[in-house]
């Protein structure tokens, strides 16, 4: 330790401004009693909202809960948390529907049909009472282009059951979303290596 | 399908449009064809830093890399993701410091302590070649506390080994970290249930 000989008096302030925070944050919390199933909506540019997403997947699992994924969008890029979530078969299912249709394809019928497809088995998911969290990966796409219509996305949303938590991911979430949302976190991008050319890379990107 | 008779007019035009940004996407990424480990920053309020991070943990596993973490902070709760990470000892070295020092500690001398100890785990991963991601969670607050000195947090990163990737989470990231790192992403709070008196939740918070 380099600290100055007033270490102690620092030490003696930081306790008591501690002391007071904590005091705060543990009335802050005493009211927040509630367990509800959660909507949860990732949006933004930056990186992060489909990784976060399969973070809470991973701690789902951790718990012992049933979860179910569709992938709205993929591509061809294998993907690194099946390769370890697909170890828990009882626990978790995975639809991934066709190839990534905003950069890679070009053929709007058959993106129509794939998001169709992606939603009827979000749809299964939601209303199967076996499944504790389902996570509708980058659906935000798909809504956003019109692939869907939003009005009978959310009246599917608002019924459902209410211990069931739903996680909607994608840039551009639309607003009639986030309104009926609990959990909407922003992923801005600050900082990006592909400006330096950079390629994406395996752990990071995919 | 319940599409206008003009259809077909709108997919043509659609059609053309994806294909215009599938070529200026893919003349953009033509040049990205670099490999080089990433300093990668979570950052702001928001949810989903430290779960974006388990997320990267996640896919590393999952492509065969081995992963080194260093809690800063956790508090008392069970953390969903540790029960899956665990059964791949092999690719996995957790290392868990302390209690939650924002919040809950009140020893500021302890916790300094604590926040060195984490660092110097976080030294020797970063040292140890069989590492390729090494997630170095909160040790923004440590940061931000001053409890560990930020010059001699850059100058380790900075003199890293060139394939290894390194993570750090936690808010009020500073600039200096964010002037050196590659990847930067700032998780900003749209809506927080915690606001209506939902409590955290297994799987979503923890």
């Amino acid at each position: 330790m380099t600290e100055s000989v007033n270490s102690d008096d620092l030490n003696q302030r930081a306790n008591e401004k501690a002391a007071r925070r904590k005091e705060a944050r543990d009335r802050m919390m005493a009211d927040k009693t509630q367990e509800k199933g959660l909507i949860i909506v990732h949006t933004g540019k930056g990186k992060g909202k489909s990784t976060a997403a399969f973070g809470m997947v991973l701690r789902c699992i951790g718990h012992g809960m049933k979860v179910g994924v569709v992938q709205f969008i993929k591509g061809k890029w294998d993907t690194g948390e099946r390769t370890v979530l697909e170890r828990f078969p009882d626990q978790i299912e995975i639809k991934a529907l066709g190839e990534g249709f905003t950069w890679e394809t070009q053929d709007r019928a058959r993106d129509i049909a794939f998001a169709r497809a992606g939603w009827e088995e979000g749809k299964r998911m939601i209303a199967d009472e076996s499944f504790d969290f389902v996570l509708l990966d980058e659906i935000n796409i798909a809504l956003r282009y019109d692939y869907l219509p939003i009005d009978e996305v959310l009246d599917f949303l608002k019924a459902k059951r209410p211990g069931l938590h739903v996680c909607l991911t994608g840039r551009n979430a639309k607003e009639e979303l986030i309104a009926i949302a609990d959990l909407v976190t922003e992923m801005e991008m600050v900082k990006h290596p592909f400006r330096d050319g950079v390629k994406a890379q395996a752990g990071v990107e995919f």
